[in-house]
């Protein structure tokens, strides 16, 4: 085999379902491996929200677009199949940004050797975007203290799941906001949440009520949509209130407006975004303090796994229906 | 004179012009003076847009709102005309919290001792609740560094025209917006903001745009209103904003929506709400930072003078019209 298929953009999505109208698939040459290089198979890749803001063209976000025409952004981990490179060598795992394609052609920057016994699944599942996003956004904005109540919207989503678990080990009250009851169950049962609110229910604000009787100090938002009106409504003075991610608001023309301000003064709450991008360098320090959490097993994962590179063009399509049952993963 | 008058508040505003059916004017006896006691006659009050809270009945506020039936809450300064108290004596000037009424007999819990040569009305304008509301948001908050852009909302008002000067001070451009064009003329010429826009104009989302053409980093928001939306929509990465009023909100029985948190997270903005009453702590710390710049003659102010007790109740009004021109004050 001397060719292999990648998928490029083409085409920047403007609301609605992601299709195949936004690709290409092309097919490539093996390229050659100079000195100071080496070739990756990629075995696993990973699909995450962020990638709605990469294929996007506003200019504003925290890292560039994709320019239309090249390999779609993606992580993965893959092995080396070729290598010229004096610290990589041939049957290394290794993971990093390696795109939408089946082969990938190093010098080695921003790829990291894997060596932790553990399926490329879990790898990418807790180790890698969504355990350092929960990691990242629960501690240094959400500064959870024990005894206190957490909510965390997308709350059986790669980096909600590991939020909750974090928090839970941590001794907080968990609520969990989920779009089915096959969801509610997992956080429930599987994960340790104290509760879960399926925000396809009647009676949300009711619910919300119930569950934290206490108010809410900290907020993980991950989707947007109305149960943050509910959320903002019941937050204790100084609360915490980390912005991960919108999924619900994306692919809206227009996004729904937020709650007034009001509130915000009166307890003096604290709204922050963030992205990953800006914490690259503390990865060392979050899988630190991320490690022991895993090593206790007091983190659990699942993941979705899609079969062929060309399943990623629609499966991105799962974050908008909610219809992801964990952390979705391309097996190439 | 053995009796003196004073306004009780008896009912609560719900949305709307303040008028004299939320109050009772009552007249009592001046009491006597017992041991560790002193009597203030209190000489000017301040008048907050923060005593539309203390006014409203919701429970969740940072301080407990003013009883039905009881003496209205307010900041005045006055001077001591009979005294008890080993550490207070008569002729003493004093400032604190006395309330809607020209006599306040204390036992110096509160009180402070006004030692600065200055009028009144600049004590009240400056080194009282405008100048350390101004401080605490603008450097625990705003975080200003020299060559930012800072926007002011209310920046006519007697803590944003602080916020800008301090602001100026420390080298950033400085643009006010204000609900006058006499405002936006003192605000440039008289303070040295680099700019100001009259949010009652047509064209304020172009004006903005000319006048922050390297986006904005700091956004003190004082009011609310349709501006929100545009200083937000050309916040910087990083850019944080101190939410410390929102007049235009507060008469609202539905206050309006603010906006999608998207930029939240694709500009990893901080939105944070602060009063001072968290504050009371700092105080010493407040000044210390404050002074210099005033001592320097870098802060300027002007008061809007009412004259007699009764005038508070509809001078409130004059923070909904905008049409109080600087920190108003109470002359009794």
């Amino acid at each position: 085999m001397s060719t292999f298929k990648a998928i490029n953009l083409i085409a920047r999505p403007h609301g609605g379902p992601i299709g195949h109208e936004l690709f290409e698939v092309v097919t490539k040459n093996i390229p050659e491996v100079a000195q100071g290089e080496f070739l990756v198979k990629q075995n696993h890749m990973s699909l995450d929200p962020a990638m709605f803001g990469w294929m996007s063209p506003d200019t504003e976000s925290y890292i560039p677009p994709v320019d239309l025409g090249s390999v779609m952004r993606s992580s993965g981990i893959g092995e080396i199949v070729a290598s010229n490179h004096p610290d990589f060598n041939v049957g290394d795992r290794v993971m990093g940004m390696m795109g939408w394609q089946e082969y990938f052609l190093s010098n080695g920057k921003g790829l990291n050797k894997v060596t932790a016994p553990l399926p490329d699944e879990a790898i990418l599942s807790v180790f890698a975007l969504p355990g350092l996003t929960a990691t990242q956004g629960l501690y240094s904005i959400g500064k959870p203290q024990k005894g206190e109540t957490i909510v965390v919207s997308g709350a059986a989503g790669s980096v909600g799941s590991i939020v909750g678990q974090l928090a839970k080990a941590d001794g907080l009250t968990v609520i969990g906001i989920v779009g089915s009851e096959e969801k509610a169950d997992w956080i429930v049962n599987e994960l340790g949440f104290d509760g879960a609110i399926n925000y396809k229910s009647d009676d949300i604000a009711d619910q919300l009520e119930k569950m934290t009787p206490q108010g809410i100090d900290v907020y993980f938002e991950n989707t947007g949509g109305p149960i943050q009106h509910h959320v903002f409504a019941r937050m204790n003075a100084h609360g915490r209130i980390a912005v991960c991610g919108l999924i619900a608001d994306y692919p809206k023309a227009t996004p729904d407006l937020a709650p007034n301000w009001i509130p915000i003064i009166k307890k003096r709450l604290t709204v922050q975004g963030f992205t990953m991008p800006d914490h690259f360098g503390d990865v060392p320090a979050l899988l630190a303090k991320l490690t022991p959490y895993v090593m206790k097993g007091q983190i659990k994962h699942r993941a979705h796994v899609l079969d062929g590179l060309e399943s990623a063009i629609t499966g991105l399509n799962l974050f908008f229906t909610g219809e992801n049952k964990g952390k979705l993963i391309v097996k190439i």
